[in-house]
């Protein structure tokens, strides 16, 4: 959310937003200047949709979806900067900063390095220690964040494959990303029902997940959205 | 101050800092990135120095000198954003955020357009009311600041010259940035001791001043305040 | 053209291509990143289309909308910069570069202000001499470029609206772009069969177009030039 | 060289010209924006030196220090963007773009890779076959280069401390820039009288240089050149 810039709008926002609890907004680092960010956080609290920041590389051309080889003490000085900004537009339009998601590449790389997971924990907590942070079950990342003593929300992905190992198949991939409505439903049902996602292989994962995330991006969002609304009622 | 950016270092900040009384710390739009704003930061709070946040038009290249026709409402988003950035790491870093002044051609619009300084104290306002304002003498900015239910600081330029109506000379003139250190004594001198400025125009233009302003890529900073400090001690 | 942006796609530019003679591609500062840029002169080159350079003012976030202040000398710089980028590539592709044009703020400033114009003519020319400049008819652009010994070819809008003294409507008006087909038809009509426009105040303003324009990012704008063909068979 | 930006201004450009034989020029990813590109163009013209494209990836921020994991088409377009901007630019100015030298982490990659070094390769030989490579005496660059049919100057560092793989020293351990004037002197000694390389851990290395190069950001950048001009007058 939150991931137009300038002249460029990513699509369906007034629609998706009602159909979710939680968003995240992009921070102008991959995607969203400042107006852009302003419209999604507005049109959130409108809708009751609790915010979350989503800091990134600073990599605008690639929308944060490369990796990049940043040191950790600037790594952290650039999730700060990110973080910042989102939490003091959020209060000035009378919300409050819910929690933080770390986007692309960036979450990626936090999911399985300690080093670039403390880098942003140590960002967040310096901002508010309250802020919850959102990571993949089982992920470096959740692992520091709650040795940080922050709290961890487990997400999992409504429409992104996972392998054996609990690291989602790569965007390089074609598939990568559910556009089918009915795989989609059958991927969330068995996170609901069975407590476990059927991976690329074959294997039966266990999660447990707190919060799950589908792509404002993903061209099926709005039908696979109104599908597990009317699925899963609450 | 905190005009660095990445590999770019401006100079002479370490020895500048015990100086003075308050710096403005660019916020990413003219210069600064997240490292260089928190070197001078966390310098800033080790020398006891007010922090402000220098907002600007988006123009790295140009460094924020170049008049941007932007719409109110983006203006006051634009603002938003930066100021918003600064305040949480001044927070994060164990420091205040103390006031907001323009920079560059958003300063200098902000002093004659009414509209320009709405959209900059709307966004003041609204991350947080208790900011100053620094604003030249009898501008725009100053009054609408004044309106809006905020303080106001007149700050004076140590080291440009000003026109008979309270302008600044243009930077495009050689000359208008004042490198004397004997002009800049006399120029300050008759702020502090006759409360007026001697004009380019030869006119005296009476000042109050609530804060005095050199700019810290002035090639003769350091020696400009060396010498101030030793003639006015307090 | 070539206005996307990294993630960022402005849509139909397969459908639009094989429907225009001649093409604007941007060149990085207002829109249009390398692959984007490259996937535009490709898809040109198939369609054995004209390809142009559209030079903007440094402003990504602006879209190149807004007018900047950049001194003669440096605007010089910053068009021959994009120039030389979007000549080079169309080679490198098998292409050859046929015209420029400069873009939005920078269009509208070039074709009142004979300074801007002679920055653009001069950068034009240095880079190639047997480039065609395109220009609003009556323009400071067209007179400076023709005095320049380039080539000028006149061009008027489709989609836009125009006022009694040859400038177009502000886009801060609702309704300066023509989305309507029957209106946009009527408007070129008037063009190619009466040699005039109707401009917004009502008056019949003569125009001799070498060549006429509509904006890939208008709605309307794959339907508009389907009809346009159809009744205008060439 | 041309590594200023906007008001961002690396020193001693004037001195150090008349003192090298030829430059590499930012080409405005990793620095360099337009004026400060073209100032460093003609002052070379001026000095008779050589003119390279210095392409990195696109990081401002980061000067292009840090590893960007770009796909090799897109990698590709980056590329040829730069070195398509550069030389157009030289040649707009009078002068002939003579060789392409990758920046920062992209040099490091190419020199490992040779999957970036064919995008660079490709990049190149599709702007113009005549341009020169530089590249690390035994890298992948150097081999893909010459594979491809490019001719290849193999550069060897006046003030980077090597490996015994050929590798440089990392830019994050202190020292890997050598300063001291004495020992810049022995190493490049070695390189010309010996043809070898003393490396950290104390080997000798062959080398056949083609090229020398200096950066010009060392802070004994200028003492270094003059005392080896004056060492070994041509």
């Amino acid at each position: 959310m939150g991931e137009s810039f300038g002249r460029y709008r990513l699509p369906n926002e007034e629609a998706i937003m009602p159909l979710i609890d939680s968003c995240n907004v992009a921070c102008g680092f991959h995607a969203g200047d400042p107006p852009s960010i302003e419209r999604t956080i507005k049109l959130a609290l409108e809708c009751d949709v609790s915010i979350g920041a989503h800091p990134s590389y600073p990599d605008l051309q690639g929308f944060g979806r490369r990796k990049m080889d940043v040191a950790p003490e600037e790594l952290e000085s650039l999730v700060r900067y990110q973080v910042a900004a989102l939490k003091g537009i959020v209060q000035a339009l009378g919300g409050k900063l819910n929690h933080v998601k770390a986007h692309g590449a960036l979450y990626n790389e936090a999911a399985r390095s300690e080093i670039v997971a403390q880098s942003i924990c140590r960002a967040v907590k310096s901002i508010d220690p309250g802020l919850i942070v959102y990571a993949p079950p089982g992920s470096a990342m959740a692992a520091v964040a709650y040795m940080s003593g922050l709290t961890v929300h487990c997400e999992v992905f409504i429409d992104r494959i996972y392998h054996d190992d609990g690291t989602l198949q790569s965007r390089k991939v074609k598939g990568a990303v559910i556009t089918d409505v009915a795989q989609a439903l059958q991927h969330i049902g068995a996170m609901i029902h069975q407590g476990h996602i059927i991976t690329l292989e074959g294997k039966s994962l266990p999660v447990v997940a707190d919060t799950y995330c589908i792509h404002g991006d993903n061209p099926s969002c709005l039908e696979i959205l109104r599908t597990i609304r009317a699925q899963f009622p609450a």
